[in-house]
């Protein structure tokens, strides 16, 4: 439980809101520019794989605060909507937060991609996000530490470089 | 790759360290009061499951910081050692930092946790886990959501709860 005072000002922005069960809050691809501070109900945040599977990121109750943790502006990886009818509390993401405050939630927004990735991108997405977050790595590591990485075996990574190798 | 002046200050405790290829920076139950920034070589976090497997959290090269995202202080659930010979910037965690930094940092040190569960850890762990962190939800929210949330079948979340039921 935590005090929202503390991570995010409560401003002139920030509204109290009334929302029924059901109701979405943020969907996948909007532009993210707002957390929202439960203080009564349940909300939670979630993304939809390609087959349009649901995969839960997080609950949050009383006291909570949900949010797509990307950066302020960016485009969401998360849908948030309302369990029950709920209160909460809408504060404006801060663009001009000071720089070391905006990389750590850059980092929080990299963690969040991979619990989502973890969760429900096929094997050969994860592969394709692992080769762009660290392009230098993949000559540097042998194979069974980036089947570590990617949580695969390194029979699977291997059969996904040969499909991949084969497309070219 | 970030600019480690905008993250951690490097005041007089930050100390430039070689470290050999295969030496351990920090390991799993030591108190984490350490972030490394990698000038130079090639860093690794990971964590060991009950089976003595490891699973890697992320790898570091030049430019990037490893740390465990546990508070300053806290023991810490990762592995970090080198994987080539590097010069590394060894920079203390600052267990003074503004209320709002630390309750960030408790927030990527939740989800580092996540991602180490979603890894390494049998589903009947990350379900005690859950009980934990929402001790409120199980009563108000579907099955299939939960089990969407700790990445299993609802089928599986049904025999996972049973067997739990009959060691009672």
């Amino acid at each position: 439980m935590e005090n929202v005072n503390d991570i995010l000002s409560l401003d002139s922005k920030a509204g109290t809101k009334q929302v029924k069960k059901g109701e979405i809050l943020q969907k996948e691809g909007e532009l993210s520019t707002s957390a929202f501070y439960v203080k009564k109900g349940l909300l939670r945040s979630y993304a939809l794989d390609h087959k349009g599977k649901e995969h839960i990121f997080m609950f949050g109750s009383e006291g909570w605060i949900v949010a797509d943790n990307v950066a302020p502006g960016e485009k969401g990886d998360l849908f948030i909507d309302a369990l029950e009818d709920s209160i909460v509390i809408q504060i404006s993401k801060n663009p001009t937060a000071p720089s070391d405050m905006l990389k750590i939630l850059k980092r929080i927004g990299v963690l969040q991609k991979r619990i989502i990735m973890l969760m429900s991108a096929p094997a050969i997405d994860r592969y394709n996000h692992f080769l762009e977050t660290y392009p230098d790595i993949i000559q540097r590591v042998p194979q069974k530490m980036i089947a570590s990485y990617l949580g695969i075996t390194p029979q699977a990574l291997s059969t996904l470089r040969g499909e991949i190798n084969k497309k070219k």
